[in-house]
């Protein structure tokens, strides 16, 4: 039977309006009901997570792709310890800011509220599934999952269980039935329904693509409903000639090898001519060692070579690729102005990092990068926002509407604005 | 010859580079030599204009269309003071918030800075090209407009004389040709380039539409770049049984008929049983004497029929319209619920007020309303960027996302994160 988008849009839409007069404890009770039902039910859950590895491996699923999918060796567990995290957060809705007294007496302010219903489109990751269950429903807004196929049977156990763990609220004095609506999935892998999801602009408020380049140019290209563009990363780093070299060099070996499948790590290094000679070799020497592969300028690749790592010349478009691998592109520069140009004509807005212990340098590359964070003398690791100090992260985002950067709770609301009178009218 | 709006826009872009970069000081000896030169040219501007007015005339355009592209009758001087004002605003970019020091170290915080290169897209009403170029250079953005084809003269003269002002700017120390080309402007009427510009999201921003119902849908479902909608109000007023009758009466009648042409304007009257006798004969009275007709639902129209009013039974669609003009529909509601519900089913999201001296009435409807501006004993003619207090208004949004209510020119940045370390790498 086909699925009713439309209908499963209303549903949210009217759960949102019930979940934005939710209290935070109310909220946090939800999670907590949610985290203990993960725990409970774990067997079913990774029994059906069982399932779909299974199916991955005979479909031909690379090794990479099955272990994000999986949720053993405790990681549901620690799933389940992250939404209680969430719970201990503070509570963004309700906030009032801007707030102001008019001259004629009019107080005015602007009052945080939650957004409405969020869509949310990503990969096969079923950790992903919690996260944004979690986040939204803090934050107070409904949400519509639209998870990879291949992690489908790992979500339906999931979202069965957290709606268990509402359900079983209904004693607790709020409809937890009504809330439970809150959380809709698309279960039926067609991808026509993501097109349709797109389109449901009276129900849905804000669409969030977590994936690659060509899910958010489907998104960009097809939605209806504003969309959160991100998590496309060529990140840069460049090494002045005042940098600290030791410090330059555990940046980029952390930028680069930490955790290279994501989205912050380094793809570019750009190195100032004076410290050319004395650098590179040795970033080919600690980075080699990782297994990294440099794709070098002419001047790069000439240095590095003197060492034994593995080195190749740069291609014509070698430096407008997220490599997402153990690859970096590397090119010296005659200083600061040239590294800025590379990088404006190259970056995607991610992550940016300038090493350097001339202030006037720092100060330049922060005002003229135009990135969603810039870093000084510290690793574009860092853009992320439990590292930042959002407590949690559903997404980063490199436009420039709404919300830059990591996007946790705060980043989930938009405000109204409320205006009290006496009697006032506009003269 | 066509358009290479490729071009324009790469221009737009590499203007919005330089003008990030340009002093809170640079930008406004900038707006006040558009000013300057919107005076000093004001001759060749009103050539412009009258040939425009006499085109429309032959046209047949309306009087009310005539009036709104005029610039006769000392309105162009109006307008240059308006850039003026802006000048006088504070600068929003550079500002610094949520600054905080890391666990680790690391001082994180957000800056403002510009979007970008905005696309605005108006209607004929040339007074909003020269709003727009003030408020988006002074936010440090270039902008991309495509004015009504009705005021294509005007608006070219406009443009000429502002660039004539920055051009004159060149011996004042700041690259003013090229911020020059921080304007561009869409001279050819040809619809098709309104939709190549919505896909320029290669160098566009942020697309904000200023039209009707048709102009915004046109921006949703075809453009690749964020769009801010807004502008469609269905606004409601709610009378309650506590409600202090005089104000309300106030209230009403200055939202419907002070200037029904525009969109924070009263659209619905809903009135509390318990009042209804009372107030409705005098709004028939007061409205119906400045000509307003009423679409009353069958007990509003008996009340408001025992006077000389002009009433007729609203239509099953009556109460989703927008009238922008003297009409204005009526409904008796048995209290707050039944109010709550109309609105939750027929608002669009812009304005909507409560009349009542019950607290809890009025904390509900603030709280439950999720309207871009709620108002209490209070005109929602106040939704409007100057009447609130930030000094301005490029738009008003009725969208959940970025800007909520009148956008003014902090609405006209985003932020970027700073990060700065000391050789930080992420454990």
């Amino acid at each position: 039977m086909p699925l009713d988008l439309q209908d499963l849009g209303r549903r949210a839409k009217a759960a949102s309006v019930l979940l934005a007069r939710v209290t935070t404890d109310q909220k946090n009770r939800a999670l907590l009901a949610i985290a203990d039902s993960l725990d409970a039910r774990a067997e079913s859950i990774l029994a059906a997570n069982r399932l779909d590895l299974e199916n991955g491996r005979a479909a031909g699923l690379s090794a990479a792709l099955l272990d994000r999918m999986s949720l053993e060796g405790g990681r549901l567990a620690a799933i389940a310890e992250d939404v209680r995290k969430v719970a201990a957060l503070s509570d963004p809705v309700g906030a009032q800011f801007d707030a102001r007294t008019l001259p004629n007496g009019l107080q005015a302010s602007r009052r945080r509220t939650p957004i409405g219903v969020i869509g949310v489109i990503y990969e096969a990751r079923p950790n992903v599934t919690v996260d944004v269950v979690a986040l939204t429903l803090k934050s107070g807004n409904a949400v519509i999952l639209r998870g990879g196929k291949e992690i489908l049977g790992s979500n339906l156990a999931i979202v069965s269980a957290i709606r268990d763990g509402l359900n079983g609220l209904k004693q607790g004095g709020f409809e937890a039935v009504l809330l439970s609506d809150a959380i809709q999935v698309i279960d039926d892998p067609d991808r026509r329904y993501i097109d349709e999801m797109l389109r449901l602009h009276q129900y849905i408020d804000m669409i969030i693509p977590r994936g690659g380049a060509a899910l958010h140019k489907l998104c960009r290209e097809n939605s209806t409903i504003p969309v959160i563009t991100g998590g496309i990363g060529v990140c840069h780093a460049y090494v002045d000639d005042t940098a600290k070299l030791d410090d330059a060099l555990n940046i980029v070996f952390n930028g680069k090898t930490q955790r290279p499948s994501v989205c912050n790590t380094l793809d570019t290094l750009l190195v100032h001519d004076a410290v050319a000679a004395a650098f590179l070799p040795r970033v080919a020497e600690r980075l080699g060692a990782a297994n990294v592969l440099f794709k070098a300028e002419p001047k790069a690749l000439a240095l590095l070579s003197q060492t034994g790592a593995r080195v190749e010349p740069a291609g014509p478009d070698d430096f407008d690729i997220e490599w997402m691998a153990l690859i970096l592109g590397v090119k010296v520069v005659s200083g600061l102005d040239e590294a800025l140009d590379h990088i404006h004509r190259h970056s995607t807005g991610h992550s940016e990092v300038i090493l350097t212990e001339t202030p006037t340098h720092a100060d330049r590359f922060v005002n003229e990068v135009d990135s969603s964070a810039v870093f000084v003398n510290a690793s574009t690791r860092f853009n992320d926002g439990g590292q930042l100090g959002l407590g949690a992260e559903i997404a980063v985002s490199t436009q420039k509407l709404h919300a830059r950067g990591p996007m946790a709770l705060e980043e989930l609301t938009t405000y109204k604005w409320v205006v009290i009178g006496s009697g006032h009218v506009r003269p």
